[in-house]
């Protein structure tokens, strides 16, 4: 009943541009099709970066769509300090603002009359794949309350937030788009905010990089590798998607492992053309050695942080309070 | 944000057909518009119960829509005895392929073409609310193999089975019959099979009952007391409802009290025209009692069993293997 | 292999000192050998109570062992009000501190070189009992580092905090007091203290109200009744209790129905003779009223709030949290 | 306040005697001071595997003490298949009765007088280092009922079994081993039973191979590389470890995908001398290699296969049950 591994899930897989980006061989130089800005959180403990895909050079280039991709690389987001998840919510709440704004072209201080629909992706009993509906498990929803303290409660003074975390297609039967679908066509939010779990090339990206994009989700991202199209294309609304590194692939690390060889070699005169050679290696005998390492099964193994547990703990209240301060601003409910 | 108790839930309430027809005044004589046949299953170790109402006279003698409601009585289902769990399976998928073939017009031994959408209700981080949720975690889906081992796995082999569990209004913010809605319109089954933890009058029902009705979900019904309509008229095709009790309301408990009260003191000679005074207490007067007792709050208190975290896991893998046995037969997917 | 009910549980328990104070008939005056003490906190928002049992009449008054009982009653403790659980916390440390000062002879600002064992009592699969265990697991623990950062870190900057969540006897096998008696023996702890899910008497009680005393854990108390006893004399270290009421037994709700019905009787001038009888029922009577109405297993059954399993997440957290301020003050460790 | 990354913990680590006996470089032929012996489980379907470590030559080549290694490997044990976990179970439960009988001096058949302390270590809150706590949590204990039917009831029918998991030092701020030898100097039991999430080199071990040892629990094992010394001499008992695989570290996955290219390029004539000299390089020059890898906080690392926490849940259940086989027969309590 379990996927057969494919090819591709040998390929070393990133979902975030940034990762995307810092791979290509010109990294300095520009690529076409491409624009990338950096900058400092308010308190110097965030650096965020901003890639635009432009046109169809620059999804080449890149291998992903074209549109925006929001990063906030926060390091201590993995630890226990309060304090600082405090601090990037805010910033969270910040970016996911202008975002909304920019997407349903409203002005940012009046996302009042928003109908948001939050969708927390992944698989709640499978750890390292449950910051979606984890996250959406703290969210304050509001969409119901319309109606209950007088009819304009929701448009007057609160924007209208509903959720749903619709289990991954191994459990439902259903494609998440199908799902999905259905909801949007009774509820008619204006925009889609969806939430998951991501795959990083990085180990020292689990768990301390949030990356926004209005893109949407494609097929092959996450952990689990089974999600399908969620975009505007496919879902009738815009498509905003949060995510967070929770895994790296196995097949990163021996990917990883095989350049740190070729390095180490070069840097030893006597043996300088050996790891010429390595480095040399092409993709396709790349692959078969990652393939002979990689039993079958194995394709789908990841690497974890060894707090994941407390980690998606962390993430899912900062994301949920990012979320919060976006569409209700400072104000409780 | 929470609900204000209402008059209504002060009053005692049962979501059992069968408490519901023990406590006519007339038990044991005929009540028109209603039907009653009782029988033992297999082993002689269940008690089933077929309640139907017939017509509008059935419907306000029962307070209930009409429709077929049918109880197995299942003492030890409360308790770790595994052999026991299986054979309550195996009577409930009896009776549940009976059911589906009735409501469907299809042979009992032709569930093959069916395509069927199993629903969980309540809140899964409400331990007593959370028997909906649990069970469907454990349901083998197959709707989304189809296509994938050849274009007809599903309607040659096995039914489409699909599942989901949408979450309460309070953590989605939408109706349970939106979600609902909007899922069916999408993947069009013929059947929807929803699961629910219910209230009951008695303690002795806690963990021990399972309904099945053709009658769908009502307004008002289920632990929570939040539940808005799911049946055929609002969603479009039919629904079966299966239902274990898992909580008894406190009122429930204080108008025992007044009534056990009432016939202690009919025992004694001195004091039986007290005692039928109390009995005589009209409802009213009984509410008021109550009213007192069970300050604003207390309304929408609950008793559960001590064991309840345990007994939610024994019924919810009964309850998944009954619909596995009913679907699938004996086969192994 | 469970316990069978005895005679005991039938009757209305109550693990709050405070609770008993208030049932006794001469509430507003003096008892002998009890002293009462009332009080607010700092924003108003908090009122404490200390009841002090002096002597043996004041322990046969009250039933409960002669100490200090000092209650913290915060009425939205059971509400999401971080702030304000945060404040409670604050008042828990001020208590908490003076109470270790006073158990150990310190000086109030100076527990640097204590060494403190903290015990989480009760089932951590059984919500309403998990309030010790998910407290506990919230702690920051500092004994095993000493040594690690030099030898003196702990009693030179933080006191020595260990932790332990030993589980329930029908898990364990073993008394709580064994298991603690041979930790205390190997690990030589100044002092104990046990976090308890309690039962109270009043609904109004759930989640409402913190009570500490000096006195230990006697038997018979906490959720699940099955405690035995923990105090200075089974243990040889003196044991500081940190109880919060997490339940209602049924049976105090049959009793207070039987109290109201009393009540409301009297109230009417014709019946008011049936209420003197009723509310002189003798004890012996209304035992045999409640036995009739709680069939053998229902003893056990308790009420618990609805958002029971939220509930336990703000307590512990509060608890926790009023811990860390009591031995670690305002520093982060 | 987590432990800085150690050399140690870069190099590759197995806690399988099964495997360190495979690497040695003259596999197939006899090491002194070491025995083997394998066979097959009565379906053909388990395999067995013991390794005897005689003495200070076996200490030697195999980096273990001297004792008696059992390994069961059961492909299939990490799949869903109920009746294959069973067998695993009764294979163990076998294996187990042998081991204890052994290491007491008792006959397999005569176990009734023993009395059995089951411990499982690890950290609940951490999935892959959930092994043992979890099948405590499923294990049925009886020392508390000896004295309750009648004082002679655990002696004369069943043996006495107690349990507890006693958590990690950084959430107890104890080491594992004070708190056993105050818990056994109170209870005294005959024999402890330790059960243990372990690291393994070979992601084909994960959930797959069981380890029984009569050598206790060494420094330096287990997940979370955390444990102490637990051994018959730090305990004045003897010591039965029940181990499986649940993690692979991070820096095995290296180790072997530079043994994969060394292997590739030998394999190419051409390429031969290269080969020859990555698979020559030093185990020093390769843990230069690994940690240029495996940056500071990388070490603690760990690979686990996609479905872990299902993979617990089967595990706790297999092994609980073999347990209950070994100590009780087939006879239920």
């Amino acid at each position: 009943m379990e996927d057969k591994t494919s090819r591709a899930e040998f390929t070393v897989r990133t979902d975030l541009a940034l990762e995307e980006r810092e791979r290509r061989p010109d990294d300095g130089e520009k690529i076409s099709g491409v624009t990338l800005r950096e900058w400092q959180g308010r308190n110097g403990r965030i650096r965020l970066t901003e890639v635009k895909i432009l046109d169809g050079r620059g999804e080449r280039a890149m291998g992903k769509p074209r549109g925006t991709y929001l990063t906030l690389e926060a390091d201590q987001l993995a630890g226990k300090d309060e304090d600082y998840h405090r601090e990037v919510s805010a910033e969270l709440a910040g970016q996911l603002r202008e975002r909304i704004s920019d997407m349903l072209g409203t002005e940012q201080n009046n996302l009042m009359r928003v109908n948001i629909l939050v969708v927390g992706l992944g698989n709640v009993q499978v750890t390292a794949d449950a910051l979606g509906p984890k996250t959406v498990g703290q969210l304050q929803v509001t969409r119901h309350l319309d109606g209950r303290y007088g009819n304009q409660f929701c448009c007057e003074s609160v924007p209208r937030i509903s959720a749903l975390s619709p289990g991954v297609m191994a459990q439902t039967g259903m494609e998440t788009a199908e799902i999905l679908r259905g909801v949007i066509r009774e509820t008619a939010p204006d925009l889609l905010i969806v939430i998951d779990a991501l795959a990083a090339r990085s180990i020292r990206r689990l768990g301390t990089t949030i990356q926004l994009t209005d893109t949407g989700i494609h097929p092959g991202s996450g952990v689990g590798n089974h999600r399908h199209s969620l975009t505007k294309e496919s879902l009738g609304i815009p498509v905003l998607a949060i995510g967070v590194p929770t895994v790296v692939g196995a097949a990163a690390i021996v990917h990883d492992t095989v350049d740190a060889l070729a390095e180490a070699l070069c840097a030893d005169t006597k043996l300088r053309k050996m790891g010429q050679y390595v480095r040399a290696m092409k993709e396709a005998d790349r692959y078969e050695l990652i393939r002979e390492l990689l039993e079958p099964e194995f394709g789908s193994f990841y690497v974890t942080p060894p707090n994941i547990d407390e980690l998606i703990g962390y993430l899912s209240f900062t994301i949920s309070e990012g979320i919060h301060g976006a569409v209700f601003g400072s104000r409780e409910i």
